[in-house]
């Protein structure tokens, strides 16, 4: 088995990214246009974050449902923002039957629908046609829905995990009594997604608002994530709306409240999806594969024995078995690597493609010192642990590489955040290097198209809560700034 | 907040099933044709029924991945019995844009897609085609891939659970070197389906063959789980299938063997759905609504407070708060309802409705005499618990239930089964009673074909190892008989 080499992040980035995930086998191109297979080692780690995630949700009291994958073309109508944003690139079933003819399988024409159905890009319009019937007094809200479910929106330019037709994501969809209640709602999202990916992730994000013309497509406000990958791009790694009462109107989300008057429900929906995955990849991979944050990673040990003879083999062996038992009992996820077609030099190279975060070799040299050696992926740091009491040494470790995986990030971000006032230096800095960059902006769409045209860095995010605006005129226009607004060139 | 009311299962069954549904609030019918929403407290066991069998299916080594939902038409056509079993219902995809003309929002023409995509009502075309670029050698065998996950196929006739267009399931699909491999992984699926289906749901099954009519779309053999429901019908409540080398053969699913010759790999697919909630809820359910084993239940034990004054009402909330807690610790899923505008006859009836398997009541002289009264949900019998070690009371209950629901259901269908010779007594019993009835079976499809035409009653189930055919002749034709067949009406 012959293993995949992996270009430079200096020399190509885009290439790098793919053969990242190619070598630790995350996912795979299908022969569907524009959708992706999540392999195994790719799905054992979206569970992982699934996980975490959903233990959140639910600690915060939303509960999980499914509704239907079918949004018939009249409910996706009812919001004009909505419609507008979305009916361009969505997938239509308009037929339920093949038939052969002449040979050859073709669509039954009198099979054809009595209306045309979307498969879901995003369930509003689904959920709130069944939130109108299921709610009727204030007694029923909050109502706070969760779902775990494959959307589509038909993009053709593929990029593993991060833009894909076909994608999985949670979807957040909650209705409330008030405008305070909704705008409490979409706020406490926003920290759950930031907790998940600051501590889980070890990826560091800036929470903002979004522009105008970044907002969802029937929302007041977006809320969003915004994690600075190594290339100096950022991506939009999570979203929270502020719907306002817009989709209640329109799906007539009416309830008697304390005073007996009929009013409609304020409501929020926010998502995250397997694009997480990609944002993953690209915070902390090297040039040598993947690396992943141990919160995340399926395995987070392996242990490889190294000998010569097959006395020491079968030694050797029982020795690896029991450290990968003794880290097992300490819930630790360990894998002993006791396959005897490969070397072990073969072994470091796989387990480092893909991102295990402590690798321990087990030798006869070893044992007769009572020891086992550690390498970190993240440093490539080699240390001999005591052999005794090698369950709480690696815990050690792994917290370790937790913290400094978010450490170096953060670093990372922070120096590849820059105030810029002037556009000469906004454009330089967008051109030659990326990241972050706060410059005053007077909230003009033409100001925020010019910046997109000539730099193609977009509004990234403003301050949540309002904010004097800063001294120094708009970066674009000269004219008066009325945020201090982060731009950068975005995934 | 009104409660619905449920017809009697001696009545009207199908009625009963779907009042036992909507009164739980386990699911709800959508505006989309064929479609169900399933709602928090139907998904909750549903997500119960995941984990368990989740991690069954991990524990003997398969690895969860995930496909594209679209299957391309021209895949589907390349295994010549599947196409022919799925062809006639599933939803295709043929175009990618809406527009808006005439102020109407109608399909684009100008995005048709260049190959229509069928939404999958079964992965095994999609997974093979990436099965034969992942298996080179026999190294890379066995391959045992499980995907969550939805499939729709086009049915108009919806039976919440039992039959709708979109259903969620788990679909197991395995590669193997030899024919016994694969015959074993089949009968490994089939026996963690039984281990759940008795152990988890309390559902006592028949595990068998089918005949050739019921055999899967493509397969060589389908072996499947039988539950008797408490009309006297069927469920096919699992399948697993031996596909043999059809799908290799149709998708070059190929790998150099130990003796370095190119063979086609051996395979196996195997499932279970939504649809075993439908089966839950007719196994155990009663005409006060849904009774659920203790396993599956989201809410093992309520806990409703019985007061009159203010004095009493703080005293018993912070009691049943307690008690809460203890059975928390104790890791039992229990909740308090503690709900001031609903009377405790109304929260016994809204839990009896849902299915609680113990309800325990608390009031000023359950304090005074140091007990609780705690009552079951599938006998209604009442027994005070001491109040000091409530948690391993209720534990032993839970327990005591799990087991009887299990008996319960076991002997209803021991009862409910008739070996049966002759063709009068047969129909007699499928019309008056129904139940499975164990009779001579000559084999010949016209046979089977006449008693279903006759009876309704189809095969459900024939030994799964060669057993000497029974002495007595076929129950249609009095034709020599090869199989002992359990014959039953079926959903």
């Amino acid at each position: 088995m012959a293993q995949e080499s992996i270009a430079k992040r200096s020399e190509d980035y885009a290439r790098w990214y793919t053969d990242v995930i190619t070598k630790a086998e995350l996912a795979d191109y299908s022969p569907v246009k524009g959708c992706m297979v999540i392999r195994p080692y790719g799905f054992a780690i979206w569970e992982r974050m699934k996980e975490a995630l959903d233990r959140r949700i639910k600690e915060t009291g939303h509960e999980n449902a499914y509704f239907p994958l079918f949004i018939p073309k009249s409910f996706l109508a009812r919001e004009a923002a909505h419609v507008e944003g979305f009916a361009k690139e969505c997938a239509i079933v308009t037929h339920s039957r093949l038939k052969v003819e002449d040979g050859a399988l073709v669509v039954d024409p009198e099979s054809a629908l009595e209306e045309e159905l979307v498969i879901r890009p995003t369930s509003e319009t689904i959920m709130y046609a069944m939130f109108a019937k299921w709610i009727q007094s204030y007694r029923d809200l909050p109502l706070l829905i969760n779902q775990w479910a494959n959307v589509v929106r038909w993009e053709m330019r593929t990029r593993l995990f991060l833009r894909t037709a076909e994608f999985l994501w949670q979807e957040g969809h909650t209705a409330h009594e008030t405008a305070e209640e909704s705008e409490a709602e979409v706020r406490t999202a926003l920290s759950i997604y930031r907790e998940f990916m600051e501590g889980h992730m070890a990826m560091p994000v800036l929470t903002g608002r979004k522009s105008d013309a970044e907002r969802f497509a029937g929302a007041l406000h977006t809320y969003s994530c915004e994690a600075l990958m190594q290339n100096g791009w950022a991506l939009q790694a999570g979203t929270s709306h502020n719907l306002g009462q817009n989709f209640a109107k329109a799906f007539n989300v009416q309830f008697q409240g304390r005073d007996a008057k009929i009013e409609h429900v304020w409501q929020t929906s926010w998502g995250v999806s397997t694009r997480l995955v990609g944002g993953l990849v690209m915070t902390h991979s090297d040039d040598n594969g993947l690396v992943l944050p141990p919160k995340l990673a399926p395995i987070e040990a392996v242990v490889v024995p190294i000998y010569k003879t097959d006395a020491e083999k079968e030694r050797i062996h029982a020795e690896a078995r029991a450290i990968e038992g003794e880290l097992a009992a300490a819930s630790i996820r360990a894998r002993s690597d006791l396959r005897e077609n490969y070397k072990p030099g073969w072994k470091y190279f796989h387990w480092e493609g893909k991102g295990v975060p402590v690798r321990l070799e087990i030798g006869p040299k070893d044992i007769e010192k009572g020891t086992v050696l550690s390498v970190r992926r993240d440093t490539g740091e080699k240390r001999p642990l005591p052999r005794a009491g090698v369950a709480p040494a690696v815990r050690e470790m792994l917290d370790a590489i937790q913290a400094a995986l978010f450490e170096k990030a953060r670093k990372f971000r922070d120096e590849m955040t820059a105030d810029v006032s002037d556009y000469g230096e906004f454009s330089k800095i967008v051109e030659e290097r990326g990241g972050f960059l706060r410059s005053p902006w007077c909230g003009r769409a033409a100001c925020e198209e010019k910046v997109k045209a000539e730099t193609k860095a977009t509004v990234r995010s403003l301050p949540i809560d309002p904010a004097p605006p800063p001294e120094k005129p708009c970066v674009a226009c000269g004219e008066k700034a009325a945020h201090s607004a982060v731009f950068a060139r975005a995934y």
